[in-house]
C-alpha cells in the first residue's frame, strides 16, 4: 500500500477475541466460587448491549460516559436479568476489568510486531485508553499510539474519531488505514478518506456467527490474518 | 514508590537531547549544503523561543497551534536574524522535522525498558503526538501510551495536561508519577498530587548551563538517571 504511514486497529474482535477470553475467564471465576450460571449467555448478552450502550451516547441522550462505565451499568443490569447471585462491588469491577484482560488472537502480536517496522501501529478503538493500555501491557502489542474513544469524547462511528486521529498523527487520512474486522467501521473509515484492510474474523462471536464473516466491499487490503496484513502493506 | 501505577516523562531534555542532536544535525546539513552560519546559537535561540511560543497559547493571544506550527514559525524568524540564506521551505520543514528525529540520551532506552516492567510508561509533553511517536520510534523508546499537549489542547504547565492524562489513565493523582529535568514542572504536578521523579540533566542547555543542576524541593525520588529512577520505582 503505497503512501500508507499508520496503520490503525480496531481492537475487539480484531486483534483481541473478547469472547473467548471473557467465556474462560468467568467459567473458572464460577467454578471457583460455585456460582452457576450461563457465562456464555451472559457474555453475548453483554456484547449485544455493547452497541445500544454507545449509541445513547452518541445521541446525546447519555453525556460522554467511557466504556469501562458503560460495562458496568450493562453488567449490573443483565446479572439482575440472568438472576445471578452473590456477585458484590469487587466482583463486578473485577468482571469489569475482565476487558482489560482479553487475550489476543494467535496472530496478532507477530503480526504488528511485523508491520511496526514498516508502518506507525496504534490502535482506534471504542475501548477506552486505559483499557486499551493493560490490554496491551498484558498481551504483549508494542503499539506505537494508543488511540482510545475518551482521547475523542466520541465513539465510532462518529468522524470525530477518525479524522481526530489523522489530525494527531498530522497524517491525511489517505496515508492511514484502519484495520478491522468489521466491514461497518471499514465502511464509515473509507467514507472520510482513510485507507481500509479488512481481516475476517469468523470466530468472533462464536459458532453461530452470522455477520462479518467475508468483505462485503472491495476493501484495499483483505488478509486472512495480521502477519499477511502486514506482508500486503510492506509489498505496497 | 508504592502505589505509583504509570510514569510519565517530560520529553525535552529529559529523555533526548535536543540540544545535542538538532547542533550535530544542523552542523554536517550546513557542511554538506556550503551554509556556514553559527548553528549553535541558531539552535539556542530557537529552544529559546519555545516557552515565550506557548506562552501566547496559554494566554489566548494564539488560538491552539501545536508545537511543530510553533518552531516553524521562531525558526523562520531565526532564519531573518541570523540572515542565514538559501534555506527554501522545504529546508525548513526539514529542520522542524529535526524536533522528530532526536536522539536519546545514552541511560533512556535501557531505564525505560525496565521501569516498564514495573508501571505504565509513557510521555507527558509539549511534543505533538506524531512528534513523540516519531522520535519513539527511531529512538527505540517503548511507551506504552504517547500523551502529547495536542490531545489536551493545553500546554504544561496548564493543569488540563497532567490532569488530562490521569483521568485518560482512569489513575488518581497519587498513582502517577511526571518524570523529568525540570523543577518548575515537578512544581506543577506536584500542587496537582501527582508524585515527582527528578533526573538531573546538566549538559541539557551546554556547557553553560545554569538552571535545573539540582534538585529544587524534596521530589519524592531523585534519581541520576533513568535506570536509577526505574530501580527507586521497583524498590518502593
Amino acid at each position: 500500500m503505497r503512501g500508507v504511514k499508520a496503520v490503525l486497529f480496531d481492537v475487539f474482535g480484531t486483534v483481541v477475541d473478547w469472547r473467548g477470553s471473557l467465556i474462560a475467564e468467568l467459567g473458572a471465576f464460577g467454578a471457583r466460587r460455585g456460582i452457576a450460571a450461563d457465562w456464555a449467555g451472559l457474555v453475548d448478552a453483554w456484547r449485544g448491549a455493547y452497541q445500544p450502550s454507545m449509541q445513547r451516547v452518541r445521541s446525546g441522550a447519555l453525556p460522554w460516559t467511557v466504556l469501562d462505565d458503560l460495562h458496568r451499568a450493562s453488567l449490573d443490569e443483565l446479572i439482575a436479568r440472568f438472576a445471578i447471585a452473590g456477585l458484590d462491588d469487587a466482583d463486578r469491577a473485577w468482571m469489569v476489568a475482565g476487558w482489560h484482560r482479553l487475550k489476543p488472537w494467535p496472530d496478532t502480536v507477530a503480526g504488528l510486531d511485523a508491520l511496526k517496522q514498516r508502518a506507525i501501529i496504534g490502535t482506534l478503538s471504542n475501548g477506552n485508553v486505559a483499557l486499551l493500555v493493560n490490554l496491551a501491557k498484558a498481551g504483549g502489542m508494542a503499539w506505537d499510539v494508543v488511540f482510545g474513544a475518551d482521547i475523542f469524547g466520541h465513539y465510532k462511528p462518529d468522524p470525530e474519531t477518525y479524522l481526530g486521529a489523522c489530525r494527531l498523527l498530522r497524517l491525511a487520512p489517505h496515508e492511514v488505514m484502519l484495520a478491522a474486522a468489521h466491514n461497518s467501521d471499514l465502511a464509515a473509515a473509507r467514507a472520510l478518506g482513510l485507507r481500509t484492510g479488512f481481516i475476517p474474523r469468523p470466530g468472533e462471536y462464536g459458532p453461530a456467527q452470522a455477520r462479518d464473516l467475508r468483505a462485503e466491499a472491495a476493501w484495499d487490503i483483505v488478509a486472512e490474518d495480521i502477519p499477511r496484513l502486514a506482508a500486503a502493506v510492506a509489498s505496497g
